[in-house]
């Protein structure tokens, strides 16, 4: 393909040479080199088409034609930065802020997640005039230093929660409104508020971090934390990855007070790319093609049939521990056994590498990457539900058959797991042999050859 | 014009009520509404065009027909995170490597100079195990908090510089190649090489933030840590603003060594948007012009030129107190008294408001914001030098009129300034009479009506 300078192989050794070895890529044993990509499907360098569950960032599906065509213009005509008068710049501020409750007026265009949360923490430091922070287990709020000191999915495990609820003077809580990395957690309706009370009597400010889960992808709102009720409203929101459909762009969103505060401070805040009149352009065409598509209301849809599909799979399979879905937002936990529910870590990496071969692609996540992923493009279909599940049901009667697992081992604690708390502390990797008999996928030789980093 | 969809009072209301007060506008008391821009020339709404001085982010000239369609092209065909394999992000990381010293040969592709220069932070801590940082007074290193801390152009003015030499177990060293916002300082040769072996002795590295003067500004050389001679190397160069032509997009390099290290930590680096196949294609655009059109060349040719121009005002003009220029990156220090060297705070300001009238966008800055910045995109031209410095000529002396400043008392000290040192230590703010009997600016009627924030 035209698209393609050197050979696979080439492409490999260069990546090897000139790209830090800390950044790693899927299926390391055997990567993929993606060459085009159109709604929510990726060809290869050979023309294989692969199905794209994990991508959120294609939010509107790869290479939506509207998008590309609304950043080319602009690109073509000016990208400059915010010093300028733009309209652009206040159209999509007035836009975005449509989508959300009224107090939240104030916008901050940013060029990543990253630095999003990086700027909520300096609102809520000089709002508050406090820097301590709480945070979730196994939370991961981007890759700037100050945002991996209160990652624990990315530094730490913390052992002991008691040592963050011992903070009595805090800043901030900040929080996904569903967690990604943490393993595809759903808070309970009702958590965030009576959260937001003792941060606020404490004088902090409550940051919802949307960059992974907002735009609809939920489904039944626009934001995921309005899952928790009409009457909450976080103090700052933080968007990301899915608002530019791949443009590097992203978002915080705040009150008057929280801005006046800032402003207070004296220091001026200046991002050279951010609310730039390009990505403005093409922020403002990823939510033209929401609306013109609807799909948030596919995502309602397609998500709910697809959570039927997997809860069916739970029915029949015993590595399907929990299914934690939230329109196109979905978690399926794989667990070696439903009462202890021990991690089936090494099963997860097998289920994501055969689909692979089927060319699906899915990610797996969560403390102990026992939660198979998915996040595919809002344009994902029913159809493309049913061949996603129809694999996976497949590699997942194999896997069982080849671990001995039986279903009835499992049948008495049906529904056990969705008891559990959001913070997964039962989660633990268990090296010993399982009551069934199995072993423990790290000794069986079928699948540990099977594993790739 | 039809790129204006408000008009231009509607979008002022609006960026007051949706954009966050922090985000300061050029000339505030009456700002520029730009429309679209063309090389070195920005358009107003009503079709004004304006010389653009100051954007050295739109390196290659506004809206580069071949980088605007390396953009397009690319985002048609796929945009998607660097967890796949693709030719343009080894052969973009190929390209820059070519550019570097051999042992800066690993890439780290990110969104902004913040994040670059966060990422740079990280890569030292890990590599020294310490994580104390040296940096210059009134340095600024970017936006997000870890930079905040080591940026004294923003959080504080460091008054005792021996503090910093006191600590003796350190990370990093961290200097502009050519100091910008602290005023377009450049080191003297050999100085670097200095630093790096009294950092490199304690353990630390030494970082190059070559954001704001990379990618052949200097003329000279192509990296402007290069103007120090050939044997100096630094252990990570950081890039940004021009890497793009105005797409948010930069990258860190560094050795083998230190990307070994930060891979030992065991955290994975994944940064969502960077390195992406856009991104990749525009950085190589943008370095396809660069040489076909021998832009570096051109900032050579038209930086000398240039600045024949401007040693000439300095000889007429008391009002300017030093020329310091380096290829297409030259600041004109304005003061009051040479000998005192006192700040001419107010009348840079009145300076830059006066050529924005004339439709000619420049910047003032420096710890006294007195220092006129000219960094235009690369493109310019010796009719634009002579067009800017006609009208600098003419203000200059309106101003000198109504000031009463005459040259003769500035004559005796001619050259001074040239022997002080890059800290400028001696530039304080006099806020009394001046020795010449013109009075602080500040104090002059006719100036200060036209002072704005």
């Amino acid at each position: 393909m035209s698209a393609e300078t050197f050979v696979k192989g080439k492409t490999i050794e260069l990546r090897k040479k000139h790209i830090g070895p800390s950044c790693k890529i899927f299926f390391s044993h055997d990567p993929i080199k993606i060459v085009k990509a159109k709604g929510q499907y990726m060809y290869d360098e050979k023309g294989r088409r692969y199905l794209d569950c994990i991508n959120n960032v294609a939010h509107v599906g790869h290479c939506h034609p509207d998008v590309v065509k609304a950043g080319a213009q602009q690109m073509e005509l000016l990208n400059t930065n915010s010093r300028f008068l733009h309209d652009n710049l206040v159209l999509y501020a007035q836009r975005l802020q449509a989508t959300l409750p009224d107090k939240l007026s104030v916008c901050y265009f940013v060029n990543s997640g990253s630095e999003a949360n990086d700027l909520a923490l300096r609102l809520a430091w000089q709002y508050s005039g406090h820097k301590d922070v709480i945070t979730l287990e196994n939370a991961y709020h981007g890759h700037v230093s100050s945002l991996i000191a209160i990652s624990p999915y990315k530094f730490i495990q913390l052992s002991d929660t008691e040592q963050i609820q011992s903070v009595h003077v805090i800043a901030a809580f900040i929080a996904e409104s569903l967690q990604s990395c943490g393993g595809q957690v759903i808070p309970p309706p009702g958590y965030f508020q009576q959260v937001a009370q003792h941060v606020r009597q404490a004088g902090g400010v409550f940051i919802a971090d949307e960059v992974q889960v907002g735009f609809g992808r939920v489904g039944t709102h626009f934001w995921a934390f309005q899952l928790q009720g009409e009457d909450f409203v976080p103090d700052i929101v933080t968007m990301g990855k899915p608002i530019g459909n791949g443009h590097p762009m992203s978002c915080v969103v705040t009150t008057k007070e929280v801005a006046e505060s800032f402003m207070a401070s004296g220091i001026e805040y200046f991002n050279t790319f951010g609310g730039n009149p390009v990505s403005c352009a093409i922020g403002m065409a990823v939510l033209d093609v929401l609306e013109k598509e609807d799909l948030q209301g596919n995502a309602l849809r397609v998500g709910r049939y697809l959570t039927g599909l997997l809860e069916e799979q739970k029915e029949k399979h015993p590595l399907v521990g929990d299914i934690r879905c939230q329109g196109l937002f979905a978690g399926v936990e794989l667990v070696k056994d439903r009462l202890k529910l021990t991690p089936a870590t090494a099963e997860a990496q097998e289920v994501i590498y055969r689909l692979k071969e089927q060319c699906i692609l899915l990610s797996a996540d969560g403390p102990h990457r026992n939660v198979l992923k998915l996040k595919p493009p809002m344009c994902f279909t029913k159809e493309d539900a049913d061949l996603l599940v129809g694999k996976l049901d497949h590699i997942l009667t194999e896997l069982e058959e080849a671990l001995g697992l039986k279903f009835h081992n499992a049948l008495s604690v049906e529904n056990e797991s969705s008891k559990r708390k959001p913070t997964d502390e039962n989660g633990r990797q268990h090296l010993g042999g399982l009551a069934h008999g199995g072993g423990s996928s790290q000794e069986d030789p079928q699948i540990a050859k099977r594993i790739r980093s």
